[in-house]
């Protein structure tokens, strides 16, 4: 698992998730050489400061030559970078992208790039509510799941390598369909968040200063940064809508348990499903 | 705020928050002895390894002579405790309970308690999803709001004597009318707990291992004890259920936005109210 897999390893989009990837290739040895690809010229200064690149560049033709290129920009500039990076790197490079929708770029992907370009959708379960390089911290990765989506871009050995670097990193590779991949975020990520926003938008002024821990992580996560989420909820707004329906599906069986009795069953449930998975 | 404010300190239930209490009590030197009171002698030779208490009692009668009573017990035992506490403590002793639902038990102890009792109703925003006297401990309650819900059995001298402990205890005293504190803990504790129980019980099974931080929170929040929280929901149904109402409403108007647009909208305003506060 240790040693350099990678010798030149591109990485686009030098934010919290990107410059956190740069921080564990080069703080685990797998990279030989890592080239970060910013339009923002303060975004590479900080990664650079940070450890995170060896080299920063505002082109994606400093990309030339890499065996391995993470995309880690917002949704819907995943599918324009991706391609530009496969125009420049290695023909036989890894194109790896780390957006947490898969679905339509998946799809947007499979249909634009060249014969042979070796795509692996990728999502890291990882992250937090503050955001850019400045925060970038290779322990946000550590022990997180990474969900890899293969598409017919993606052959055996490219998936293989993904996982063995996603292995490396101390994360936890696991593959999935697309769907899926949708399906599942917008459960445990997605709709957890819009939760998060209908709860402080219902609490009253009065309320807001005074949760208690449940509340409080409820808060943290509605104060995240507004840009990103808008992309990303409209992007997978399916799999969202139908998963809040099932979220109203156990607000209308808790209310009914409220009034009606059965209260304990359904919060055991709950409890005996958190257990899961440690 | 320092040296020791109560000779005699009862606690009654030497469970997680009991026991914290008892920690910060003794830890900051604000009483001068702390006897600690609970049926269950586990409980009690526990709360005295980790040095929560002086001494221990199955029986209330231990309380004679005390100055301080504070009344830690699930909400459905409470008005029975505090009547029990009343009955041996000394006249003047300042009676405090801790429970997390305020307006029945106000109601039940104004009616039940003798002429004269120094009752004050207590709320500490405090918490984990542990319980017991093992996972005690004054740092749960440092920093953390304490709301005082005074009641017609509240001289004014008891409520600023419980005002100045809570201070030296570390925690933000805030007073509150009974209707008002629960119609908040609905919003700030109670149903963000019911929306942590709906999200992990709406998500497939598949997806519940694969959390990102917002739904590992929901998870954590949702593997609490359920017996204390069937009490608590029951004992402040009215206002849980107004509350889910407009959390519901805030539901519907995220599905219209991702219908119809304005998302961006509705998630700003909640990043902007999550900041309110701190």
């Amino acid at each position: 698992m240790s040693g350099i897999m990678f010798e030149r390893v591109g990485i686009v989009g030098l934010g919290l998730i990107g410059a956190s990837f740069g921080l564990a290739l080069r703080g685990r040895g797998v990279a030989g050489w890592v080239i970060g690809v910013d339009r923002d010229t303060e975004a590479i200064a900080t990664a650079r400061r940070r450890g995170a690149v060896d080299e920063g560049a505002t082109d994606h033709a400093a990309l030339e030559g890499a065996d391995l290129v993470i995309v880690a920009v917002p949704p819907q500039s995943v599918v324009d970078a991706v391609l530009r990076a496969a125009s420049v790197a290695r023909p036989e490079a890894i194109l790896l992208d780390v957006a947490s929708v898969k679905g339509p770029i998946v799809r947007a992907l499979e249909a634009a790039l060249p014969e042979g370009a070796r795509f692996v959708g990728g999502h890291p379960m990882a992250g937090t509510e503050r955001r850019g390089g400045a925060a970038a911290d290779a322990a946000l990765l550590a022990g997180r799941p990474f969900l890899i989506i293969p598409t017919m871009r993606s052959d055996a050995g490219a998936v293989d390598a993904v996982r063995s670097l996603v292995r490396s990193l101390g994360m936890r590779p696991l593959l999935l369909d697309p769907g899926v991949h949708d399906a599942i975020v917008a459960q445990v990520s997605h709709v957890p968040y819009l939760l998060a926003v209908a709860a402080v938008n219902a609490a009253e002024d009065g309320a807001l200063g005074l949760g208690g821990p449940a509340f409080e992580a409820l808060r943290r996560v509605a104060g995240s940064p507004v840009e990103l989420w808008v992309e990303i909820c409209m992007h997978n707004r399916e799999a969202i809508l139908r998963s809040l329906g099932w979220v109203r599906d156990e607000l209308d069986r808790l209310e009914r348990a409220l009034s009606e009795g059965g209260l304990a069953e359904v919060l055991t449930a709950a409890r005996r499903r958190a257990g899961v998975g440690g």
